[in-house]
C-alpha cells in the first residue's frame, strides 16, 4: 500500500509532499527531483510566472544519501515569491493595518468560471475566493511532480520507463497511426515547444497557440502518456477498484482542468466493430504468446498484458481567459467580469508531466501491490522470479 | 465513509454484495433490488443468455421491514442456472470420475482477445482460464447494480436522482445538442429498445444491431449518466482523490468493457478554445448565482456547482465476437480461434444502467462525506441546513 | 491489501462475509470453515441457544473446487432458528396486524447496560432496540471466524500457525511462567471445557463458572493467542497504523466486549525496569541471531521478530447478567431492570477462538503486504526467497 | 475521512506532517503548535537531549491569519541539532571521505534490544542500524503531536476536551479510586514532575526515577487519557473497524514502546463479576438517561455514551538501558553490548501528551465521520442538531 498526500498553498511558503510505502534503496536526489519540476514548467504559451516558480527543492526525510531508506519521503518545494506573499498568506494573524493596504489582499469576490472558486466558496462558507483558490491552483501538482519522480526512479530499477506526449493542442491533433514515443524520445519531446513527437504537427500546434494568443483565448488539449516494461499482471480483474484502468483513469481525472480520459483506443474504439476492436493473440517467435495489435492501451480485463501501457488525459482550456467570462460579485451582487489573474495561453504540455507521474504512482502502486518487497532488491527478486516463472507454449 | 465489496462467479450459486456505512431509514424492498436489476437485462441485441438470468434476491443483511438499519446491507441473487453448474464450479472438491464426462468442465486454453483470459492465467497461475474467468465476466456487474439501488434510493430520500441513456452505439451517435432526458423519462428510455432519448437515433441504432449480428460482429457505444438534484459542494479541490470528477471516472473506467470517460462535455472542450468552454456566471432571478451553461457537466474543481452532474463512458464492442478472433491454445502451443461463448452483439443499454448504479454509489458516498448522518433523517436535516446556509446575492 | 466485510443480523436469516485481496490457491472447503465455526461454540458456561446455532455453511464465492480463486472469497452461514424470526425480521415490510400479536417483535425499550442499546438507539435515531443490538450481538462474530478460516488455511501453507487459549475466567488465572501451548495442542486445547492450557487452572475456572452461574452472575477474563512460524519483518516502525502491534490491538479490541490488550507481557512490562522488560540478543547456535527471551511478544519497532508472537485480550463479563441490571423504559420513561435474553455464564472461550481468527486476519494482511503474490506459490517463493536472504553472522 | 502522514528522521533537517480532511475555520497558529510540543519535552528523569531539541515550528500550508483553510494542514518542526548530522543525515550523496572522519557516521552493528534495529536491518535489508532507527525513534511523535494539535484545537471548538495523566511509573501506581484530572487541571498536571494528578504518589514516582537512574535502569509506567464533552454517538457497533474502542485502541499500541491498552476498566473489568462490570442506566435530573457509573470508559457497543471517555497505555521502559543488554555485533558475529545513545530514565509523561494526540486525532475523524461539515461552523451546525434531537424520556 503506497500513500501520499501533498500539501501547500499556491503562493504559501512551500508545498510539501509526503509519499509513504515506498520501499528501501530507491535512488533519489534532489537533482532528480528538481529535473521532473523543470520538464513540469516547459511549453510554449506560458506566461511569465513559470519564470519566477524556480524550484528550491529540500528532501526532508526518507533518503540518505542517495537513496530512500523505506520510510515516509518527504519532499519540500520552497516559494521563491514568498517574501512577496508572506503577510497576506501569512499562516499566523496579521493585523488588519497591516493587510489593509496590500492590494494582494484584496477580496476575491468575483469567482472565475471554470475554477473551483464558487463552487469552493459555498461548499466551505468563504466570502471570498482567495482561501480555497490558492489550493486548487494547478500549482499544486509540482507536488505531485515531486512524489512522482520517486514512483519514476522506482519503476525505472525495475525496468519501467514512462513517456508523455503532447497528441492535441485545440483543435490541431497528431494524425492518426503516428508513431509513438518510446522512452529514449524524452529529450527530444522535451526540447520541443509543445512535447509533441510529430514535427508538422507540432508546427501547427504552435501556430494555434499564436493565434489563440492574439485573440485573448486559451487553449486545451490532450496528452497520451506511455509505460515501457510493464509486466503481465498489474492490477485485476477481482474487484472493479483494483483494476488498473480504473485507478489510472481516477488519477488522471484528478488532474486539475482534466475532463476525459482514454485508455488504449478509447472511445474510438467504442465506435468500432468488434472485429476491428480487440487485439489478437498469436505465439510469438520465443514461443510466449503476443498481440498483433494494442488497441486495448496493454491493459485488458483491468490486468496489465505485459504491451505498452496507454493512457490519455483530455484538458480543457485554460479558465483565466484573458477575454474575461461574465461572473457575478458576490459582495454586490452585480454581475461583472472574472478576475484574470496570468497569461498562459495553454498548459497541456506541462499536463503531459503531471499525467506523467500520475501514471508512475499509481503502477509504483500496482507493482508492490503485486510483488511486495522493503527494498528495490526485493521488489526485484519478486518480480523477476514471477517473470522467470510464466512459461513459454 | 462506505465501503463495499461483490464477490461471486457468474456461474456459482450466487452473486453477493456487501455495502457498509449507508445509515438507517433507507427505504428498500426485494422488489426494488428486482426492479434495479431487470433494467440491467434491458436492450436489443442480447442473447438467449439474458433471459435465464432471472433474478432471486435475498436481503440477507440489514434490512428489516422495508428500511435499512445503519448495519451493513447483504444482498444476494442466486444463479438461477446453478443446478446445470453445480459440479463445475463447486466450491468443494468433487471426483475427478465425475467431473471428466462434464463439457462444461473442459479446460479453457484458448484465451479470448478482450478478455481478461490471457493476463488472468499468467497473472494468478492458472493453466486455464476458467478460474478466472468466471470472476471476469460482466455478470458480475449484476450485484454492483443490486448495491447501487440502496445508494439510489438513499439519494432519492435527498432529492438526487440520476438517469442514465445511450448516446452511441457503434458509429451511430445521438446529434449534439440533443435534448438530455430528466428523472421523469426513466419509463420511456427503458422502453426504447437501446435506452436512447432519441427516437430516430434509436432506430439507427436498431438497424445497426442487426447489420452488426448479419456480419457476426459485436459493437460498443456511448453511455450518459445524469444527475440531478445534486446539491453544491460534493467533492474537494484539496486533494485529488477527493475530487468528485477523479471518483467518477475511477466508478465508471472499473466496469467490465470501459475504456473512456468524459466530464461534461469531455474531449469536445479539449479541443474548445477558453470562451467556448467554460460555464459563465451570473445572478439568477431568485438571487442566487447561475451559470448559463453545464459545459463542465455540473463539476467544477472537482467539486459538484449544483447544477446537472453529467458524465460519459464509452464502451468497447463486446470481446467474444461471433467471426472468432484469433488466438492460441496454451495446452498446445498452436495457433487457433478464440472460444465463443455467448452471442449477444452489444450490451451498451445495459451498462448506461451500470453507469447509473456506479454514479450513484460515489455520489452517496460522497453525501455521507460532506453531511454525515447516521439516519436518513440526520444526514437530511444537515444537508438541508447547509442548503439553506447558502445565501442570495 | 486485503478487505473484508460482515454482514448480517442475529437473527436474520444469515450472516455472511467477503474478504477480498486473498490469493489464488488457498484451500478451503464448507467442512474447514463448518469446523472452525464448531470451535467458537466450545466452553463451559454457555447457555442453549448455542446448540441451536449449528452452522449451515455455503461457500458462495471465490472458491473451486476446493482452492481459492484469488477472486473475493464469500461465505454465508444461514440461521437454522431463521423460521421462527422471519416475520420479525423480514427484509420486507411485513403486516402491522402480522406482527402485533409476535411477542418477539415487542419493542425492546429497555435498553441493557453493558450492550450498545442505549447510544445505539440514540445514534440511529431507533426508538427500541432491536434494530441495533441485532447487529450488535457477538453472533456476528461468526462470519469473522468463518473468513478467518480463509486467513488460517493461507497462513498454514506459509508454516504459519496460530493456538488461543484462556488464560484468566474471572479472578482465576493461569499462574504466571506457566508452559505455552504450541499448535498440535489445539486439540486437547479445545477438549478442555475453558480451552485453558493448564489442568488445575482449568478446574478452578470451572468452579468459578458454577459459582458464577448459580448466584446469576456472568464471568469474564483473558484469552492469548500465539501466532508460530511468524517470519521477521512483519508490520513496520516506519508510520504508526504499519505498526503489527497497532494492527493486532485494533483486531482485538474490535471484538465485542474485550476491554484490554496486551502484547507480549504488556501491562506487566510497564512496571518492569529496563534490564529485566527487554529481550536480548546473541548469536544462536545456527549462527542467526536468536533472542533469549520473548517478553516483547515477538514485535519489536511494530515488526515481528521471527518469535513467537503473542498477544492477549481481556474481556468483560457477558452484559446480560441474570441477576439483572438497573436500566430504564425509554418509552415510559420508568426506571426498571433490563431484559434478559440469553443466558451464558461465560463466552470467554469462544472470545479466544475470535481472537484467533482476527490475529489470522491481520497476519495474513500483513504478508501480502511484505510478499505480495496472487497465489498461494509465489507468496511462498518470496517469502522463502526473502528468508534465504537473510543470512548468518 | 481524515488521513494524515508523518515524515521525517530523528537527525534529519525537519519532521514533517500533513493532516487532510479536516473542515476549514480550526483556530490555529505557531504557537499554539510549539506549545503542544512543549508540553511533550516535560516529564521528570528525561537526559540532556530533550533540552537541545526546541521546536522551530512552521505551519506550511492549510492555514492562513491564524485559521485553517480545509485544504491539508502541514507542519514542519525544524532539528536544531541539524548542522551537526548534515553530512552523515545528508538526502544527497556525500564524499565517502568526508563520512570516513565523521563518528556520528560509524556504522550501528550492534542492534538494541527492545528496539526496531535488527528486525528493521533484516526487514529492509539494511547491514547496519543507523537507516532505520531514524526513524523508528520516539523524536517521530513530536510531528503526531504536531498534527494532534489541529485535531486538538477542533475538537475544543466543539466542546471537546482531552486531558493526560500518568497513573504509573514502574511500581508506583496512582491508588484505585483516585480523583480523575479534568481539562481545567491540565496546567497543573503539566507542572507536576510526571504528570501526576495525585500529589503524594508523584513524589514515590521521583523517587522511583531516581532510585532506577542511580541503578542504570529506565522506567515504564502508565499513562489515562480522558476525553470529556464527547457525544453520544461516535463510532460504531455496526463493524469491528468502525468501532470507537478498537480505533483508539490501534492508535494507541501505535505509539512507540506502548504494549498494552485498555478501555474504561480494562483489565480490571475482565476479573469482576457481572453485576459490578457494567454501568446501570436512570433517568437522570434533567430527564435524559444516564449512567450510574463509568467503568466502561464512556463507550459501549463500540461507540461513545456521552460519558467521559477513558483510556490507558502501558509503556515498556526505556530500551535504551544505561546497564548495558546483551546483543550481537551483526557485522563481526561477536556477543557484545548494545549501543548506549541516550540517557533518558522515563519517559512516560511525554507519553501521556503523545497519547493525548492520538486520542484527539481518532476522535476528531469520529466526528466528522458521524457530523459531516467543510468548515467548523458547518459541523458544529450538524452536531449541535443531533444533539438537540435527543430528547429526554
Amino acid at each position: 500500500m503506497v500513500r501520499w498526500l501533498t500539501a501547500g498553498e499556491s503562493h504559501g511558503p512551500a508545498l510539501v509532499g509526503i509519499i509513504e510505502g515506498m520501499p528501501a534503496g530507491i535512488p533519489l536526489t534532489t537533482s532528480m527531483v528538481q529535473d521532473a519540476l523543470a520538464r513540469r514548467r516547459l511549453g510554449y504559451g506560458r506566461g511569465a510566472r513559470m519564470k519566477f516558480e524556480q524550484d528550491q527543492v529540500t528532501l526532508v526525510g526518507g533518503v540518505r544519501h542517495g537513496s530512500t531508506l523505506g520510510s515516509p519521503v518527504a519532499i519540500e518545494i520552497a516559494n521563491t515569491e514568498w517574501p512577496k506573499w508572506e503577510k497576506v498568506m501569512s499562516a499566523d494573524p496579521v493585523d488588519a493595518d497591516e493587510l489593509d493596504g496590500l492590494a494582494r489582499n484584496a477580496a476575491l469576490t468575483r469567482p472565475r468560471p471554470g475554477h473551483a472558486d464558487l463552487a469552493g466558496m459555498q461548499k466551505y462558507g468563504f466570502d471570498e475566493a482567495r482561501p480555497l483558490l490558492e489550493r486548487a491552483s494547478a500549482r499544486e501538482t509540482a507536488a505531485r511532480v515531486a512524489l512522482g519522480a520517486v514512483a519514476s526512479s522506482f519503476l525505472a530499477e525495475l525496468g519501467i520507463r514512462t513517456v508523455s506526449h503532447t497528441t492535441a493542442v485545440g483543435t490541431v491533433s497528431v494524425p492518426e497511426g503516428a508513431e509513438l514515443p518510446a522512452p529514449d524520445d524524452v529529450t527530444a519531446l522535451d526540447a520541443d515547444p509543445l512535447r509533441c513527437f510529430e514535427k508538422s504537427t507540432s508546427d501547427a500546434m504552435v501556430a494555434e497557440v499564436d493565434a489563440a494568443h492574439k485573440e485573448g483565448e486559451t487553449l486545451g488539449g490532450v496528452v497520451e502518456v506511455l509505460a515501457y516494461g510493464v509486466p503481465v499482471g498489474l492490477g485485476s480483474h477481482v474487484h472493479w477498484d483494483r483494476r488498473l484502468d480504473s485507478l489510472l483513469s481516477g488519477a488522471l481525472m484528478g488532474i486539475q482542468a482534466i475532463k476525459g480520459v482514454e485508455v488504449g483506443d478509447g472511445f474510438t474504439t467504442a465506435a468500432r466493430r468488434g472485429t476491428a476492436a480487440h487485439d489478437e493473440i498469436v505465439r510469438g517467435p520465443d514461443g510466449y504468446p503476443i498481440r498483433t495489435s494494442n488497441r486495448a492501451g496493454g491493459i485488458e480485463g483491468g490486468m496489465s498484458t505485459g504491451g505498452v501501457v496507454r493512457v490519455r488525459a483530455g484538458m480543457k482550456p485554460i479558465a483565466t481567459v484573458p477575454k474575461a467570462l461574465r461572473t457575478v460579485d458576490t459582495a454586490t451582487g452585480q454581475d461583472t467580469k472574472a478576475h484574470h489573474q496570468r497569461s498562459d495561453v495553454c498548459a497541456v504540455p506541462a499536463a503531459g508531466v503531471v499525467a506523467e507521474a500520475m501514471v508512475s504512482l499509481v503502477l509504483a502502486q500496482a507493482v508492490l501491490q503485486k510483488f511486495g518487497g522493503d527494498s528495490v532488491a526485493e521488489t526485484k527478486r519478486n518480480l523477476d522470479s514471477f517473470v522467470a516463472s510464466l512459461e513459454p507454449l
